[in-house]
């Protein structure tokens, strides 16, 4: 999405060779207009895939996650991060190791929001190393959902995100590829809406 | 708004004399169609207010503020809890305590977004106590920011959110405003739309 590295080039800071600030219009600031246009972008690819839910993660992919699930006519379901393990109240959950942060998390989601009958698009700002992703999967199975595929705004193609959910079985499609970064230098491999449609 | 109390009404959940949850809609599974039209409401409320930036606290209220945000043409700011303080890095915290929750959080703001230029509109779930709200305008007022209002989806009209905010001067708009509950019974005050327009 030449929008989306054009925003990138001009406003996010590669702070070291791995970790690329975006505060300024996505995770802290959010441009809201550019949300409505990665959601359509979603939403054209995803559109004839018989997609029942939209699922992310708080907090940063809400916004797209929004826009997206307007844009296909179908509900968006949050999957929720406690610190800690929590009993009863129908819940499912998995936890997830964020190797960026070094943090854990307990992803949590109701059982009463995702059923065996669901075909579900995961959007999420940034794919790395593909735990956050990997642990909505999790949970999704738990409840025999099944999975359209993976939207990301940002993929960090250096890293293995991409290759553990393609090895799965499911699309990664991403709307900015960072091949390779260095502070002040950020370099991008073709994204996904640009290679196939 | 006569819609937003109908969804309450129907899918709402009054746990106690206190608790509603509004799980299936609003906070863990959201209805973006419903998340359209408040925000479009707040935004015909609070359009011709000279409005720069729409504030929420992550993450229930991020996808009606996205959607205000979007309906009045102005950037999105997220306020951030941190589980503590955090140093460094050109921010501003405040502590904010949850009686409902018994929790605490630094309600984190990074400088860079919110300056002296800006009139802020606040946009959250639930007003109960109002600790988030006053919060937010904490943060704001060390931005030396001027607060525009702020917009709620529910107010629980029993607890001294709304006396709290008016007190100190600033609009309170609530889409919903719930006089008492008990278990399975809601009752609720004209809404704000309903009354100003």
């Amino acid at each position: 999405m030449k929008l989306l590295e054009e925003r990138i080039l001009s406003e996010g800071k590669a702070v070291s060779e791995e970790i690329l600030k975006v505060d300024s219009f996505i995770n802290h600031q959010v441009d809201p207009v550019l949300m409505q246009q990665i959601g359509e972008t979603f939403a054209a690819h995803f559109r004839e895939r018989g997609i029942t839910k939209v699922v992310t993660i708080e907090s940063s992919g809400i916004a797209p996650a929004q826009m997206t699930a307007l844009a296909l006519g179908v509900p968006l379901v949050i999957f929720k991060k406690q610190p800690s393990k929590v009993f009863g109240d129908n819940m499912d959950q998995t936890i997830v190791t964020s190797f960026t942060k070094g943090t854990s998390y307990e992803l949590t989601l109701a059982k009463d929001f995702i059923s065996q009958d669901d075909h579900v698009l995961i959007i999420d700002d940034f794919l790395a190393n593909g735990e956050a992703a990997t642990g909505c999967i999790r949970l999704l199975r738990l409840s025999h959902a099944t999975v359209a595929g993976i939207g990301v705004l940002v993929e960090k193609s250096f890293q293995p995100g991409r290759q553990k959910l393609t090895g799965q079985g499911h699309e990664v499609y991403a709307l900015a590829r960072i091949k390779a970064m260095e502070k002040d230098h950020i370099e991008f491999l073709p994204a996904d809406d640009e290679t196939q449609s």
